[in-house]
This record gives structure tokens, sequence and C-alpha cells, in this order.
């Protein structure tokens, strides 16, 4: 918990048992205390008639930082990564009607993708709503619930906050968002945002809703069951994103390193575990799974702990799992499966801890060796990195194959890599991540455009520097974020792949179709004309060895942002894109 | 009804008894036909997964032509703008969930609006619909109906489609937009899009629900009654947007053509009347209503025809009438209502002609000289328009007053002026149009940002120039459009208002506020990057003769696009804008 400015008495005191003038915060000071202890000090969001005042307040509390964005859609996307970055909650404000409405593709991607959001509308007054006024951002019909019951469909919580009650409903949606890692929404109008209200909530941290210590108990032992039941196989794992917003993946590593232990992930978790870890499986994808020694260790696995999973269909091959989903166990957020019997309430960080310390007092051998397969790296497998002198004038065209073989050369450690969901992100999942990078993606949600505001996120919530991967297709959509990202000197390096449109959609049907084409930019041309004055490394690769190049000044220009622009054939798409393009026009995927 | 090529039977034959193969066509180019019949060939919007088939279907079509845009809010605001300038039905497609719902918040603009807009969005196969498969674009929670229902709450008619009933759906909904001009939405699964279904339907127009006799003959006795009841006084018409929605115009101006009559017009239907007509009182705004005598030629008149208005706070000057709404006539889209009695089922463009007829039989005096006062114009009581030698270096900087009275002089006719809804929209209100040119804005959803795509649809419906007015807080949210309009080869001209953010807001509440700012563009350089190697005019105007010149030059360059960046000062705003400032803080408005 922060201590506030005007709190008297130490957050480890009992609360005074009356009301001092010192116990008392408006709605906005309320809101914005709550969001600096739950999640980091950045909110996101553009100012409009029916949140100034809500503004007002909320930027009275010390710490908080406004970032505003360019539009709406780019606030929830740039919040959404800012949450998983910084492993908190993270809000974004906006206006009513007009700005809300913008942000709800954002929001339904946090939650598909189980990350806590929280979406704050300033709303016109409680008086105006409960009259039926005619304002605008309405409908004009009287009725002020349509966008909070839109909202209903893509969040877990909710309140439109009164004065009477504004602090239990705020302490309710934001535990909510807690406890199951999803967005809630908060409508707050005018009047109330500065309304008066008592502080003395804020003594005490929000917490989680811990587990059923009874059903835990039970799950233990039914775990207990099923692991001896398998016999002596290698306990298999398949570690899924929601470990990563539990924040329990210490407790997989621990996992992880005792003997007998095999852990594959699934696309949107990749790297969770490191994967230079003897354990790591690398990800598991079914039929799609890249590397075939890791789809047999999976699938040949007696007993499958899923452990965060997501079976959806880019995640499973579309639903080519090998193992029995049935009688696998399964660790939920808020529930626990073993086989038929469902454990409630018991959360995925204590279900994962009882498998840690389950396996620890079982007495395992090695787990056998299992190298899973990474096609750009030389030494497992992969083609050897293109060198300069492939081609003897050096000039034939840059293909995506040379591209991530580079990109596996060069990634640096400790950074965030971050791919868009076209043939960016199906290239960057077949990279072995190495040490303290991790990948943030968004398979599940899928929503093209989503990781240059993303960008903006980790930029802000994380030292390490941000290396995005974008197709040019899928960065027009949200393309002016780089303004913001650029004016606030941050440092991310973007790697633009130039390949004249959707090509995973290309892939999918109907490549010549005219809806496949974009137009073409001069994006080495944009840091100018969006920040002009602002120094910025840009350049452009078409081929290998120009690509080489720029990576190598962009990993020197440590203090600047860089853009560079990789020029790639509209056909060209990674293995594990052309995999997928050939399951979802109906086939099978090639062999690898 | 545009003729097809599979067509046998021509259309005004009666329907063939038997359905023959010619007859057959596929859910996708059903849909595409009656949407050219509806209402033109363009259909904006961005390819995903779940309509690559429907789009290969609708394009199968001849006379149907794809609008890619930048992003899906985009294609919403295009799509908007199109529609009220071809006056017909518009399209959007776009994919499941992260398409749809990016484009939202424009389609409750086409609802607030009442713009007939046709949100068509493809989906997964009916089979993962119906066993709930965890799809990606879903919450993976096995509900496909989240983002159906959340359009509920900004149409008025849907339908996810079904083979067995997919043109009966199309048709009522499509039927449904053209009776209440008012946003629908179909929901097409992926395998639905292709199946075959019969033409026959197409033979026959859809007409939207004509009057009930019985009622429209009620309404013109209780008319007459009340007309009578007022005395010799004028007729005086409050004209709002929804006659533009009905295209009932023509009908306007010939009621406006008889003696006695005065036509005062909503801000959100400035020009609907031309300007310069005798009978123009401009427009009215209760208390914001720029003319003094407007405002009180419609406050004292004894009785008061509501003819397609919307008594939104913006448009009534935050409901400041100084007329008796109760007892006046009102002429709503689908019901009349003469004092306290309504009459449903009479249409709009039916009630309005019947009140022309009425009035075409009176024996009326002329109205009596009302000139509203257009504050642009030298010889209405406004200044006279600087002269380039205003002050001595002529490098005093351009104030919004400037502006306006620079624009007022030059502003074309025969084109579409549009105005974000910043200070932008706020100006253009008091400048007296043109002949032939109408203004097109947002006042009741007043989203920023609109107006840029709208310039996409308006230059792609119109022949005529659009002329866009725009601030730079508002351009950044969708500024990534201007690819779409300058690829296309599209003209219009771009006055940038450079005020370094949300001027709008500050003129409302704290000018200071950190939120109130934007990060600095170089608008010039902007086309450069976004469309290489198209011929742009760019220009900046930092005084009143930059201005000029630069105005000048827009209109010799006819066959390019223009960008003129006019840089005012952040507080600087128009009359009518610190008239609203003042209201929305509570106060009264300035005395002009």
């Amino acid at each position: 918990m922060t201590a506030a400015p005007d709190q008297t008495v130490a957050p480890d005191q009992p609360a005074a048992p009356a009301q001092t003038p010192a116990d008392v915060v408006t709605v906005g000071q309320y809101l914005a205390r709550r969001l600096i202890e739950l999640g980091g000090p950045h909110v996101f969001g553009l100012p409009g008639d029916f949140n100034l005042t809500l503004l007002d307040e909320m930027l009275t509390v010390p710490g908080l930082e406004w970032v505003g964005t360019t539009n709406e859609l780019n606030a929830a996307y740039a919040a959404d990564a800012y949450a998983r970055t910084s492993r908190g909650v993270a809000a974004i404000v906006t206006t009513y009607g007009v700005g809300e409405l913008s942000a709800i593709n954002g929001i339904a991607g946090s939650f598909a993708e189980d990350v806590p959001v929280v979406q704050i509308a300033g709303m016109p007054t409680t008086t105006a709503r409960t009259n039926g006024a005619l304002s605008h951002h309405t409908l004009v019909d009287g009725d002020y619930d349509h966008f909070f019951r839109a909202y209903k469909e893509v969040t877990v919580a909710g309140a439109i906050l009164r004065a009477a009650d504004a602090t239990r409903d705020i302490d309710r949606v934001l535990r909510a968002a807690l406890d199951e890692s999803k967005p809630v929404y908060l409508g707050i109008p005018m009047d109330i945002a500065a309304s008066p209200v008592s502080s003395a909530p804020l003594r005490h941290p929000l917490r989680a809703t811990p587990s059923d210590p009874v059903a835990l108990d039970d799950f233990r032992r039914a775990l207990a069951e099923a692991v001896a039941g398998a016999g002596r196989h290698p306990i298999t794992i398949l570690a899924g994103p929601r470990i990563h917003r539990r924040r329990a993946e210490a407790t997989l590593e621990r996992l992880a390193d005792h003997a007998g232990v095999r852990v594959a992930t699934q696309a949107s978790a990749k790297s969770m575990l490191p994967e230079t870890h003897p354990a790591s499986l690398g990800i598991y994808m079914g039929q799609m799974t890249p590397s075939p020694e890791t789809r047999a260790a999976v699938d040949g696995a007696p007993l499958v702990i899923l452990a965060g999973t997501v079976l959806s269909d880019v995640l499973t091959g579309f639903y080519s799992m090998g193992f029995d989903v049935d009688t696998a166990v399964e660790l939920g957020v808020s529930s626990a499966r073993v086989g038929a019997v469902t454990f409630h309430d018991v959360r995925l960080e204590d279900s994962l801890r009882a498998v840690e310390e389950l396996v620890s007092t079982l007495d395992r051998g090695p787990a056998g060796a299992v190298t899973p397969r990474y096609p750009y790296r030389p030494d497992q497998g992969g083609a050897p990195a293109p060198a300069p002198s492939a081609d003897e004038q050096g000039d034939s065209p840059l293909t995506q194959h040379e591209l991530w073989t580079i990109v596996q050369e060069w990634l640096p450690t400790d950074s965030i890599a971050i791919a868009d969901a076209g043939t960016a992100m199906y290239g960057a999942l077949e990279l072995q991540m190495p040490e303290g990078t991790d990948l943030l993606a968004q398979p599940i949600w899928s929503s093209i455009g989503y990781t240059l505001p993303a960008t903006l996120g980790t930029s802000l919530a994380s030292e390490r520097r941000s290396v995005l991967f974008i197709g040019d297709g899928a960065a027009q959509l949200t393309a002016t974020e780089l303004a913001t990202i650029l004016h606030r000197g941050l440092t991310p390096i973007i790697v633009l792949i130039n390949n004249d449109g959707y090509t995973i959609e290309r892939v999918i049907q109907s490549p010549r179709a005219v809806y496949q084409g974009i137009t073409r930019w001069d994006w080495q041309a944009l840091p100018a004309a969006l920040a002009p004055g602002v120094d910025v490394v840009t350049a452009s690769a078409t081929t290998a060895q120009e690509l080489r190049d720029a990576l190598t000044a962009a990993a020197e220009a440590a203090d600047r942002a860089v853009l560079i622009q990789a020029y790639l054939d509209p056909d060209d798409a990674p293995p594990l894109l052309a995999a997928l393009g050939a399951i979802a026009g109906g086939g099978v995927p090639p062999k690898r």
C-alpha cells in the first residue's frame, strides 16, 4: 500500500474508530490511490467533457502519472501490456460513450487473455442520467446504461458509482480484477468524481480471495493419487499463460528444477520458463508444435498437468492435442480439476505450489533428454545463419527465414520481445528466447495492431528494452501511437516487416484478393512527422546483410528509439504460419 | 434495383413460381446486391480470418467496390459520412470480435445521428458457435453472442444469419435501417457466407414502411387546427437533422418558398435550407443561438413546428429553448405530434409534406424581414475581413476570428464543408454557407477525430470537393486514414487547426492540466510518410496572409489533396465555443 499524504494513521495501525477530517478524500482520489496500490503509477487515456473533474481529482494524488494516448483503443492496448509487464492492475480513463466504446476491443482482448485492466469512464451527472437528459455522447434516447451493458459482455465486474457506496463498489470491482485477472468497468458520473468519501478502507490493502483450505487439501490428495497412478513416467507439465497472469512463474521454475519433470509451454506463455532451462520442452501447439520431439513428449505422457492453460484453437493446433484432456490434471485460475473431479476455490498459485511440493517428495530419476528443436538455431537443427556473402553480390532479397535466423543470433538478453499477430508472431514463436527475454504476444485475441501501443505499455513498465516485431498491415491500425512512444523518449527497437499487406490472411485464403493490399507508406519518414526533433534511428533492410547491420546499430543506440523497415515478399511466411494456413484451409500442416 | 448478371427474369416481370438455377446466389452475393440497391457501390472495412469467404462472395458482384481502411473505427466513420452524402445505406465489413468491436463507437455515432449503416461481421462457423469452440477472436468462454449483444445496444435491428432464413433476415434488418435511419447489425458465419439462397426477393426492391393513411389524415386535421389557432403570425419551422436523413430537404425548401414561413435550422442541419434563402433564419441553439434576431424569432413564435429535430443539450443551448415544446407540433421520423396528441406511423417525409400542403392553401403575407447575423460576414454585422496589411509587418499571429473570417470569404460554392467537434465545428457553425455547400458535423455524438475518415466517405460519395476543418488533437485519433484518402487520389482540402491540443476541453475546464496537451507533429511531413509519391499540396499558415495565400492555392489545386496547417493559440476559441464553455461551467454565455 502506498502511503498517501493526508494519511495520519500508519498503515500497520488498527483502523481508527471514528472518521477524522484527514480521512476524507474524493472518489477520484480514492480510486487513484487504489490504482497506485494495485498497479503502477501510470494511467492511460484521453480527456473528454465527462472525465475532466475525475482526472483533476485523480491527478491530485502524488505518484499518479497521466499517459495521454492518441486514441482510446491504443490506451487500452497500452494498459493491457503495462499490466502484463508490471504484473499489476492497469487502468484507462476515457470519456462517456465516444471514448469508452472506442476502447472496448482492447478491453475484450484483456478478457480473452486474462489481463486485469480497469476501464474507467467519466459519465454525465447522476441527475442527467436519472432524468434521461438528451446529452451529447449519448444515443439521445434517455438511456444512460447502453455502454455499461455493452461492457458487461467483456468484463467480469462493474459499477456506475453512487456517492453512498462508491468506495465499496470500487473495492468490489477492483477485487474482481485481482481475483480473476480479467478486466472490470467503473462508470463515474461527474458529480461523483469529486464527492467526499472516507479514506479509511485504504488502510487495508486489497487482496485476492484465498483458496478454500479444505478444497485445497482434497485436491492435494487427488493429485497425489493421480500422479502415483501414472507410474514412474516423467511428470509432464503443459504451462499456459494464466501462470504468468497469477505471477506464479517462480513456482513453475522451482517445479522444473526437480528431477523427472518436463515443462512445455503454450505459445501465449512462451519462455515463461526460461527456454534455456534443461527441463524446457519449448512450445506445444498440438499438430502445429514446431518440434516433433516436444509434441511426442507431451502427447505420449500418461498424465499431463495442464497448468494455467487455455485450450484455444491456435494454441492447440486446432484442438489436435494427442493427450487426453478429460483425464488430465488441470489447474485453473480459481479451481483445480483431477480427471472428472473439480475442486472449487482452489487458486492457481496454490494448486501449482501443491504440484511442486508433491514432486519434491517424489524420488524420480532424470526425465530423459528431450531437446526441442529451434529451427533458427544452427546448433539445434536450424540452418546456419545466412552469411553476409550468402550470394555473391550480397543483394538477394531478404527472406522470412533469414530474418528470423538473424534475429535469433542477435536478440539481446533481458529484453521484452513483442510480436504482432501476423508473420511476426509465427516467426517469433520459433525463436529460442535468450535468458531474461520473454515474448509478449496475443495469440488468443489476435487483434492486429495491438503490439505498437503495447510497446508504449511495456516501455513504461520495465527498464528492459522492448523489441517489437510487427507487420506493415498491422502497424497501420495503430501507427499514431508511435508519436507517444517517441515524444516520451522511450527507446524500443521496432522491426517493421514491410510485406505490402496482410500476409497472415493471404496464407489462409485468396492471396490476390483486392482486400489483402494496403497503402504503401514510407515508414522511415514517419518518426520525423510524428515526433519532429526527436532523435530516432531509422534504417531499412532489403538484404540479410542490411538487416544484420541495422540490428547491430539498433543494439548500440541504447538511448534512442529505432525503427527498422525490413522488406519481405508478401507471400513469404514463417513455417509455423504456413502450417496454420494449411489447417485453416482444411488440410494438414506440412511435415517439418 | 441493380440488374445482376445471372438474372434472367426482368425486374418488372412477376416472380417466377419455381426457383431456377439462375435464381440461386450465395448469401454474400445476395447481401452485396441489396447493398448496391440501397446505397452506393462502396463498402468499407478490413479483412480478417472470419470474413474472407464473405468478402470473396460479395466481391463477385459487379459494381461493388472494396475500400480498405487502416482500422475499423475509421471504416465506420467513413461509412457514416458516405451514407450521409450518398443519401443511402452504407456498409462496413469487419471480422469477428477484434474487428467489429473496434468499429462500435462509429456505429453508436450513426445511431445518435440517425445514419443507416450496416455493420457486417464475418463470424466463425455455425458449428463452432453451436459447439462453443474456443476459437481465437472469442473470449474463450464458449459464448459466441457477446458482441452481438453489445451491438444490440447501438443498433435497431440485427441477426446472426442461418442458411434457412438468411435472405428474410437480411431484408428485415436492412428494412429497419431504411425505416428508422439507424444502424443495424448482421453477423455472418463463414459457412453461411457461401450458402446458396434464392435471389428471387431481389426482384422486389426494399422500400421503407409507408405512413398509415388514416393516421396521416388525422394529423393533417390536427395540424390545420393548430396552425389556425396560432393566428396570422409567421409559421416558424425549426428544422432538424432528421429531415436531411429522410431526404426531405426539397419539401422543406418548397415550404420555405411560401409567404409567411420562416425556417431556422439546428446546428446539425445547418444549411439544409440554403442559408441564402430569404426565409432562412440560420441556426437556432437556444441561448447559444449566434444571432439574437434568430433567437427572438423562434422563441417568440406562438407556434413552432419542430421538423425532424433532436432536442439535445448542445443543439438547444443546454435546453434553453424559449418556446413551449409541449404545445409545439413535432414531426418525428415515424410519428407526428400536435401538442399532447401523437399520431403513430406517420413518417417525417409525409408529415412535412402535409405542412407544406397546408401552408400552400393559406393566404399569408410576408413573414417580415429577419436577417440572421453571420459574424464573419462584414455586411452582416461581422468585422471586415482582416486585410493583408492589418499589422504593418503582416506577421501578427493568426487568430480564430481571422481564420473564420478568411474562410467565410473564401469557402467555395458546391462543396462539402466538414468540421470536427472542437473549435472547428464551433467556428464553422457561424459561417454563412455559400450556395450548394453544406456542413457535415457531428454535434450530437461529438466523437473527436470522426471527420478525417468522414472525409474519405464524402470524397467517395460526391463529386463536390470536401473541405475539412479539424484540430490537431482530434486529427491524431484517426490520422492514419489520410493514407487511404491520398492513395486513392481523392482531393479534399484539409485545414488542420494546430493549437497544441484539446482546446474544446480547455474552454470547459482546467486549461493547463497535463491531459490537455498532445504530442507535437509535423503535419506537413505526414503526407509524404503516408503516401510517398502522391502529389499533395502542403502549406502552413501562422498569419492571416499566409492562410489566405494557402487557401487560394488550395482552390487552384483542384486535382490534388491539400493539407494546410493553421497555427492558432491554444486558448483562442470561436465565440460559440466560448459560450458553450461558459454554460458547461455553470455560467451564462457572454453577450454577443
